[in-house]
């Protein structure tokens, strides 16, 4: 048995097939003919492209258009003119193509390695990527090919490169192991997409598991279990059965209202990165975006996006809504979250730092821009703007001061917008769940973000593996922290909803329904999950379990107290 | 005027002095006779250390013991082997004694402040101070005397060394002004035992202010006016009357009682970070320890301290109490606090992270040690112990266990230690205010960590310049979950101090008072002023301020509230 990150749900049991990577080794030479040499090298590139761009092609019909567009990334940063260039000199200076392409493209690798951020590995993955699949046309040799796979494999590989997902054969898949990657990697977000269970991060799995091998893919768990004993096979056979029927099941759900046993109606909402997503999101049957995460629209650009850009991608999410809510929230830079062109400085503890309405705030000029683009998409749905990192009555007045300013550099342009656009804010900080009642009265709404509302109420990082027990839900001060937030709002009137992960957690939506809050948003995956667990509750049995499980002091007995009511 | 680092406080007025650094340049030569070079260098070190020490004998006289160890710190770095041994082989290779020292220091130099930690960048600054007094020697130049200074001297440096400090004419001194430092640095540490108004990092003070020019040092705001007009020159004159007249007033309450006006009795106690603090401490007239920060035993050591050694340490802090109440916090590693032989790993953000009670939960036998030699100190005087960073009951109950594994191992031993030793908690983390009910059930008291709490409630760095607008105890959040754990604390009748520096704040007393805090726990010169404010505040006044104040919605509403409210 072997442990790794659960990277997508799901139980899959099959046959291993190792995926060997190609031998791309060579022998520098020096090249006496440097245009012919830039030839040979812009050929390999040309065919590369084109490859990949029917691999794009392909995977934008059977993933999804965000997945595709990684690959049409790929594109883009092959052809990018400082690195073209940068190996043409090494080719004038009598370095093959060969060489020149790795030393080019390692050179660039290291840079985004260097700048310790999970946005830049992401992008030195994909250099890497790139030159694995120029190197192999250079060389003449064919890089892993999944496009033809017997049924039931569990393919393992080093890393899941997004050029191999694009072309795998995603029915023959019943599961993938890799060696490398975490839950935010390229392979996770597209194993999540294909919705086929995966494994990640599994050390040695290449050389540990052999192709033939029989082995159970724990998605869910984050499990991988080579020639497993009868008795456990039987297990997971009837626990990706059941897994699978209960999938079936959920789809009776869909387009159903989201009630509560006893008829209190909910809001099920999407989270989503980029307009491409909504698509996504109404496929798998969301009523409203509960989140729209404004940050990639400024990370996927060179430069601060333009107004005109930030209203197109935001009306694009208000018009597919047809009328619909759509909370957008306002740039959440900082963090974790890092925008080079912002050149912001490097600090010791940046999840306690210079971040989200902070930054803004401080930029007014700049924010402008985007609480303008904001109401301007307003003329074309229902969109509200939502603050990021609220702690404090100061910061949300701030804010609205300059949401009033706007309007009236908009009327003055004769521009269009609700007037009656609302400002809420996200409730994530210890502050603003202490002051939640005074936050109800200058707030149009509330939407808790649990993932960092955990981690400031515990002290801890999420992304600190060392200290992961501490980083629970289920802890009482959190589920007090909640309940306090929740009622505070319902008592002030305003929608209290939950965009954090919680909000899609089987075992907390009881005590949400108890508590009182309205609106659920999640990933679109989770969706039917969540109306079917609201469908099995009444108001009174919420509170019940409520009042029991609050009366509990520790994580471990309020977990076990909410595992034993699951219905 | 020129904003700096309020690093002393107190009013100084007087005639700047621009202390310029020596000419330390020089030819750098190879040299033939290495032997003859090698004993050069010794016999310079042997001068430097025979003035190093006499500095200390002046400081500990004139300063206090624990600042005079800096001077002794710098005697033992000076000939720490790893440094000599690296000198002599540069000069075996033809290198000259002052180009070695250079070389090898700066390499040292440049190691520690790598190390980016606030202990380790002094430590740097201590070896560029032994770098200068070498290097004088070897070249026959004298450093920065300040030891014969003129009545009212307002002495200007780049950096107030601690060789500096320890010559100085403290009587003629009315003020110091550096350009570099901030408030924890050495300057300052030295400056506050020495009752000088400081304020650090003016940038370029010392071309600015030119020799005789008449200057204002204001070390209590941070503000260095030169060249005053005469209102302004009047005005800080009577203020610096005010200030030495208050200071005097103070001492009517040396040797008194803490009572509010209405008789209710208040604990001061006072924070150190060493045994050797606790003379300071009592001639300050503090009633008990609140804080005995037992890191420094471990930072300042150069391997784990054996048991007996911190047994020594605590055993000598609870003697010297007699009886009155000594809190000894366990080790609080991590955050910002690092201690390089426990190797622990970098952290994204650190505050959020492996430290403190987790550290010490995850490493029992490690403990262990420190638990076993707090409970033998226990058997001389009222030692308390404090678990610092809980955020859940589980914590709790698990130091409660190894506290009781030891108290079996100690008997069986046939030691003695005091069977009911208190086992309390820092409250400092927004989860523990939350439980603080449920924690008093399991601790048997509380001391309230403002530095951490308001940190965490906030979501602000405390050593994040850009947003230290945040950092304020002064958001009706920090109040409300201050007033929460004061009132949850003494409804199970438990004893509830307060240990951070929001305890010397005559603002915030009042509404201490109110909620029912016992214990005011702060830095020793703070102890007479908190007796006075105190002394003026009866429990319904009190009450009447925390009431208006917890009405208000702003952290400056609140602070201009208290403030028109000061007696």
């Amino acid at each position: 048995m072997y442990k790794g990150v659960n990277a997508s749900e799901g139980i899959g049991i099959g046959n291993v097939m190792v995926a060997v990577e190609p031998d791309l080794s060579f022998e520098p030479h020096e090249v006496a003919d440097a245009a012919a040499e830039k030839q040979r090298y812009a050929d390999a590139l040309a065919v590369f492209c084109e490859k990949t761009q029917a691999q794009a092609d392909h995977m934008k019909e059977t993933v999804g258009e965000a997945e595709a567009e990684i690959m049409s990334g790929h594109i883009m940063l092959a052809q990018d003119p400082g690195m073209t260039d940068s190996i043409n000199q090494a080719i004038d200076g009598g370095t093959c193509a060969e060489q020149a392409l790795v030393d080019t493209s390692t050179m660039f690798e290291n840079m985004f390695l260097a700048m310790d951020d999970e946005m830049f590995r992401l992008r030195a993955a994909d250099i890497a990527d790139i030159r694995t699949g120029i190197l192999a046309e250079l060389l003449g040799k064919e890089v892993v090919d999944l496009s033809v796979l017997p049924e039931d494999t569990i393919v393992v590989v080093h890393d899941l490169t997004p050029s191999m997902t694009a072309t795998i054969d995603k029915p023959h898949v019943a599961g993938i192991v890799t060696e490398t990657g975490g839950r935010t990697s390229h392979s996770a977000i597209i194993a999540r997409a294909l919705e086929i269970p995966a494994v990640l991060s599994v050390a040695n799995s290449c050389s540990a598991l052999r192709n033939g091998m029989r082995a159970i893919v724990d998605g869910t768990e984050g499990v991988v279990i080579a020639d497993p004993e009868a008795d456990v096979l039987e297990k997971y056979t009837k626990a990706a059965a059941d897994f699978a029927a209960e999938k079936a099941a959920l789809e009776s759900f869909r387009g159903q209202k989201t009630v509560t046993a006893d008829g209190i109606e909910k809001i099920l909402a999407c989270n989503i990165g980029s307009p491409d997503d909504v698509a996504n999101a109404l496929d798998h049957d969301c009523e409203a975006i509960g989140l729209f995460r404004s940050e990639f629209l400024f990370m996927d650009s060179p430069e601060l996006p333009s107004e005109d850009e930030q209203f197109e991608a935001y009306r694009k999410v208000a018009t597919a809504l047809k009328g619909a809510p759509v909370i957008i929230r306002t740039l959440d830079v900082g963090g974790d979250k890092e925008i080079p062109y912002l050149h912001m400085q490097k600090e010791d503890n940046p999840f306690m730092g210079f971040r989200a309405v902070r930054y803004c705030l401080a930029n007014p000029d700049q924010y402008k821009v985007q609480l303008r683009a904001l109401l301007r998409a307003s003329a074309f749905g229902d969109v509200k703007i939502m603050i990021p990192l609220v702690t404090c009555v100061e910061e949300v007045k701030a804010v609205k001061e300059l949401v009033e300013e706007c309007k009236h550099e908009l009327a003055d342009e004769g521009r269009k917008f609700d007037e009656n656009i609302q400002v809420g804010i996200m409730v994530e900080t210890p502050a603003a769940s202490l002051i939640a009642d005074k936050l109800a009265e200058v707030a149009d709404f509330f939407s808790i973000g649990t993932n960092d509302l955990i981690g400031y109420t515990m002290c801890a990082d999420r992304g600190n593996d060392t200290i992961s027990n501490l980083y629970q839900v289920y802890y009482p001060s959190v589920l007090r922290s909640l309940k306090n937030i929740i009622e505070s709002g319902s008592k002030a009137g305003i929608m209290v909803g939950m965009c954090g992960e919680a909000a899609a957690d089987p075992l907390l939506e009881p005590l949400l329904v108890s508590w009182g809050l309205e609106e659920f948003s999640m990933s679109a995956p989770s969706i039917l999950r969540a109306r079917k667990t609201i469908s099995q509750w009444s108001k009174a049995e919420c509170d019940a379990l409520a009042e029991k499980v609050l009366a509990l002091d520790t994580a471990a007995e309020v977990k076990a107290a909410l595992e034993a009511a699951q219905k």
